[in-house]
């Protein structure tokens, strides 16, 4: 089958790989039928990647499942799925406290396992997925290839925008600031217009994601940042800060943009992945301002958001604005470093 | 009056000054039945003090309203009451959501105000207290004189170990960690009971203070701390970690012993004034745990403390283990940083 391997920095390929195999009664084969690259997938693309084998990539991706192993029970061969972004066990107790991705058997796609065996990533055209009754979520039926998109996005940025929102304790008649316009954090916006907040502030100055922003329920665009972004808020909020900001990007400048926006007693929602953040603990404790959040568990999230999906009422689609075959997946990698594209999906 | 001033680093003096007298309509002049120390007022004590000049010190204390300016309303003189540690105007943005810590016209005891107008201190004998009738919680009628104790503790320690335990999310049945074994970090313990956690870890090393605890509600005791520490948290959470750790120090250490003993997707409520922490985000990304509280705004929680305090249905005055007459307060710091007494009443 064709895979996507990272071979260095800026050095993405679309390669031959062996067909994956069921290892596992609990695996299931899925056939791709979409993946896409994550803001995340930059980080390594951009040279912060200390392995020097090629390595598979891409943690997103829906499909068919293809081949189920012995002792999976809740799918069916054919079955459409979601994939979250780890794959977990499902019934350790950090699973059962719905933080899937600290499954003390989980793991991420693209990387050995607890064994050493290769984990396929998701951008190619199947996966071998282990615990696949617990990791894969089904939908009802056989989606609409319209709704392809928007489910794809389940996988990781509506669940991890979701996450955001929750950690942030977003609330009927909040006001929330998003810090960071890319698919997350337009799915942060997304996800606080869904639980209800009044005011929702993105902080962006990038016209095309402004738009995006606004259609997902934005109240105020400021572009502005550090002080003057700060300053802004706090115009926007009587002098006050806002009740819950989404920090999206993962910065020590996005989340000091973060913290200074939020009220005294505010939440702090986190889940950019942190690159040089050093927390400003005079501030947050002289504020009460609390900080959570981390790598989203969007496996716990998967059946309400998928819901709302399938009965049209939640769209997180319109983060993707570029669409390739995954053979052309170096394209995309490009487009999104290069701030062409916000999220790029690649059709298998 | 008498009343209490440092002058540097281990000099705490009883000293003659100047009657208290009303200022603005809305304030009230309370005769102080009791104070006490603070571990905070340790760190002064102990050379954390950049002032050159004499300073008045403490900010707990319970009395009687002897004169009200023509504002207040909400007090009679005669009415027995206890201040929190900040005073507030119980009307800004801020105070409306429960975080009267970060009144915009809000300060500490024994500071200048706003105007440059000096607040008393809490160990003296007489205290102005500015916007008295939304700072002040009048008990409902005069306490008997073993109760004084237990109202006390409203002033700060119950209603910070309370505001630490909600920070950390305790919830009925779950389990909680209280790091430290100040009279704040006893009074977490209290304050995880009255919450309903099922299991509570008391770290301590100091067989009054496991004491203490144990009478508070903490169904263990570990002494070890640091690597030995976490890995017994873990061993009494069957390898899980704690749902809710409450940090009542402030150091470091006892941040990372924290941080460390909480299970994926918990909480650290933290109080203690932090000195050298710093936070480790890849730790609390990874994990999903989350670290909020503050300063506590204890006047939040005053009415709803003292209810129970009334009823004698809770009893936080164990954590005084040394009563003395104001004019010893000296005595009283002494003995704190000796750690010969948990906490140091102060009979004005």
């Amino acid at each position: 089958m064709r895979a996507t391997l990272i071979h260095g920095p800026g050095d993405i390929r679309s390669e031959h790989v062996p067909d994956p195999e069921l290892v596992d009664d609990g695996d299931a084969i899925v056939r791709v039928v979409a993946a896409c690259v994550c803001g995340s997938d930059l980080w390594p693309y951009r040279g912060d990647k200390s392995d020097t084998e090629p390595e598979r990539i891409g943690h997103e991706f829906v499909g068919i499942v293809e081949q189920v192993g012995n002792a999976v029970s809740a799918l069916t061969v054919g079955d459409f799925v979601v994939a979250p972004f780890v794959y977990s066990d499902g019934t350790c107790a950090h699973c059962r406290n719905g933080v899937n991705t600290s499954c003390v058997a989980g793991g991420f796609w693209g990387k050995p396992d607890g064994d050493g065996r290769l984990i396929d990533g998701g951008q190619g055209e199947q996966v071998r997925v282990p615990f696949a009754d617990q990791t894969l979520v089904a939908t009802p039926g056989e989606p609409p290839a319209a709704m392809v998109p928007a489910l794809l996005g389940l996988s990781d940025v509506m669940g991890t925008g979701h996450h955001a929102a929750m950690a942030a304790g977003v609330r009927a008649g909040g006001s929330a600031v998003v810090v960071g316009d890319g698919a997350v954090g337009l799915c942060g916006v997304l996800a606080a217009r869904r639980l209800g907040a009044e005011r929702i502030i993105a902080m962006s100055r990038h016209a095309p994601r402004q738009e995006v922003a606004r259609a997902f329920g934005a109240t105020d665009i400021v572009e502005a940042r550090g002080d003057d972004g700060v300053k802004a808020v706090m115009d926007l909020t009587d002098g006050i800060g806002a009740d819950s900001v989404l920090e999206c990007v993962g910065t020590g400048g996005s989340m000091q943009q973060a913290i200074a926006s939020t009220r005294p007693g505010g939440h702090v929602g986190y889940v950019g992945v942190p690159h040089d953040v050093v927390l400003p603990i005079g501030t947050m404790f002289g504020n009460n301002v609390s900080v959570g959040g981390g790598v989203a568990p969007v496996r716990a999230y998967l059946a309400e958001l998928m819901a709302e999906v399938w009965e049209k009422r939640l769209d997180p689609s319109p983060v993707f604005d570029l669409e390739l075959p995954l053979d052309r997946v170096a394209e995309a990698y490009a487009a999104m470093d290069e701030r062409r594209a916000i999220k790029s999906l690649l059709w298998a």
